[in-house]
């Protein structure tokens, strides 16, 4: 051969997840890293040659594990302050009204939000993004929607594409004009959702910044014929949509935006059977959400058997965001996953990598396959199991690769 | 004043567990270390002469928290191999008895403990150690108990004594012969208690190995009688007692390890009103752990509100252990205490803190006090409550001092 390799990796346990096996295993295996890309990737035995003579760098790693980059397909990581104090008083016996009266909620956030500067919202989200990085994710989902006003929302959509320049990993922004009606419409849902529709959604893609189109349905969000409208603009501006689906209750939502062919169905755990085949038909991954479930406490479970059954592809998510996930690690989402919801590890772990990217209609990402994108993760572990079966850890990830460049994690 | 200060802190948010305040806070807090201790502690305004000519090194901290470093004190840190596999068959839907075919179960940690040399469990543990200490922790309780016999439970006494002077840490060492009945003796209880009580304790506690004294109390462990004949023995050495109590049944262990002013009674999913009473009586502390409870979806909560209406000390710790509590962060436990417990974050914090000091009789650390060790944990968050909200997270800790050496935390 005359092109020889960036960087081959030797000595790996490989969970690629392209084909039957369990995680995709490759033990022994060989992955070389090309111009940003995978070039190669399979048993080491069936490298051509001699491995010195393969590659510019080649590292031998001892049976240590390698997986995709993993991707957090759902978040709400850029906002202004947190809900710490918030958290403090509800634990101390506070009700919900009492919180409200003090300011709490996601109006506080929403306040919070508009009052910070761009620089201050990009640094208030760098070191959470960074906490993701150093457990594994190489791309990542930021939705706006603590805005709620032209200006804001823009900001935080500019706050997410910064974050992917800065980091030199990949952004996908969802505008989420629809996530809270702002406290200056409560008297007045049609006139925000017109703004939403008419003012917002085409300003905002227009300039460059919306990647997808998401809604809040839910008896304390948006109905289901709000969240048709801002779907049928997203449609007319050829974006895709996604939803906050059946999580408090069920809406049919889930239905409805696989009636868009949306790419994704979130959180679902009022989801009914009705929804499920939707959902199935149409090709909508679910999106589990696993860390909103343990903060609210809830006990009802998605109808996972069922998803399963009928073939819908499960994504896992950390739904980062400062009210009722302020969840900091992917790994840890997916070992929610398995221990609340009973995913497999292999399942879990599919719905951090490919079907995360299905989430998000990356189709270069989430498997170890030729021609990928070489973003991956290299651990500490041996086997795919125990990035589940750790709970925390600061070290478990070793390193990550963007685009096929190194970067050791950040303390 | 004549003697400098080695390191003074200043615009730090101070968490002292020190007075009524919640948390002791102490806003715009000065705290000096000298010579390993803490020299002085206080409101900034309070410090005497200019700070410029006080320390040898001042660092100004725009308004961090700084807490005592934390103190995990119920941890199984030291163990051969893993239980990934076991997770992911168990997730597979395999039986607990398919498991037990398999060489699965605490079986497997024992005969993989049993087989690794004591520089093979040494490497083992010391990443999970790292982790602990990445999340801002600075005194690790060690038990043993996968050894089951001489030799090795020596072994791993001998090495988390290692990993004490490794890290520059304190490693308080536990030995709990009366872990499981180990497979050898399982026609033979009594002669393994006999070798509990008459050689294995007395030998490593010559060795100067054993610093505390534990038990397995329950049905599918050692009874109420065994655990009183290993009790007797460490109380004719000198060695305080503790207990894992009322885990999974109420066997009146609280009581029992109460009854010989035990260090704590641990677990206690269980407990009786009995129990807590004597507990009360006793002072002894209530060390709770929600990682394990999380893990095995337990269901059935500690009394806390009987603990707090009677004024039994609640501490907190990982219980990491390869089985059923595989948590490598006494943060996110904290945080678990909260959310799954319901403990207020000031409860929490106060039992990776003070109240853990006293579960492992020490009290020289736990709090910001003149005179105490200057063991602290510096945070990249301002709000104590902080430390309980955010869920995971690689850079909620800036860094730890150890007897007022500082430390970054290792990746
Ligand atoms: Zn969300
Ligand atoms: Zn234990």
């Amino acid at each position: 051969m005359t092109t020889r390799w960036d960087h081959l990796l030797l000595d790996a346990t490989l969970a690629t997840f392209v084909g039957e096996a369990p995680y995709g295993l490759i033990e022994n295996g060989a992955i070389a890293l090309h111009q940003g890309r995978i070039a190669w990737v399979g048993p080491q035995r069936e490298l051509p040659g001699d491995a010195e003579t393969l590659a510019t760098r080649v590292d031998y790693l001892d049976g240590a594990l390698v997986t995709p980059g993993l991707i957090d397909c759902h978040t709400h990581l850029v906002f202004g302050g947190n809900r710490a104090h918030e958290f403090d008083l509800r634990l101390n016996g506070a009700s919900y009204e009492e919180i409200a009266r003090a300011g709490g909620g996601i109006v506080s956030t929403v306040k919070a939000t508009r009052e910070a500067s761009e620089d201050a919202l990009f640094a208030q989200a760098l070191p959470r993004a960074h906490a993701l990085l150093a457990d594994g994710v190489t791309t990542i989902e930021i939705k706006s929607g603590y805005g709620l006003d032209l200006d804001t929302e823009r900001r935080m959509l500019r706050v997410a594409r910064r974050l992917g320049k800065a980091l030199d990993i990949t952004v996908r922004t969802t505008f989420l004009g629809l996530h809270a009606l702002p406290p200056e419409f409560r008297d007045d849902r049609d006139t925000y959702v017109d703004l939403v529709c008419d003012v917002m959604l085409p300003t905002l893609a227009g300039e460059g910044l919306v990647d997808a189109v998401d809604a809040f349905c839910e008896n304390i969000g948006f109905t289901p014929a709000e969240t048709l409208r801002v779907f049928e603009r997203a449609t007319q501006l050829g974006l895709p949509v996604k939803l906050h689906a059946e999580q408090l209750s069920d809406l049919d939502g889930a239905a409805l935006v696989a009636s868009f062919n949306g790419l994704s169905a979130d959180h679902l755990e009022h989801l009914s059977e009705h929804g499920v085949h939707a959902m199935a038909h149409a090709g909508t991954v679910a999106v589990l959400l696993p860390g909103a479930y343990y903060a609210l406490r809830e006990t009802k479970l998605p109808p996972i058997a069922s998803l399963r059954e009928h073939g819908v592809a499960m994504a896992v998510a950390t739904d980062c965001n400062p009210g009722t996930s302020p969840l900091l690690s992917l790994r840890l989402a997916a070992g929610m996953a398995c221990t609340l919801f009973r995913l497999t590890p292999e399942e879990a772990l599919r719905g951090v990598t490919v079907h995360a990217a299905k989430a998000l209609g990356l189709a270069d990402r989430g498997t170890l396959a030729v021609g990928q994108r070489a973003d991956l993760a290299r651990w500490n572990v041996h086997s795919p199991a125990e990035l589940c079966y750790w709970i925390g850890g600061s070290n478990v990830l070793r390193e990550i690769f963007l685009g096929g460049e190194l970067l050791s994690p950040e303390p």
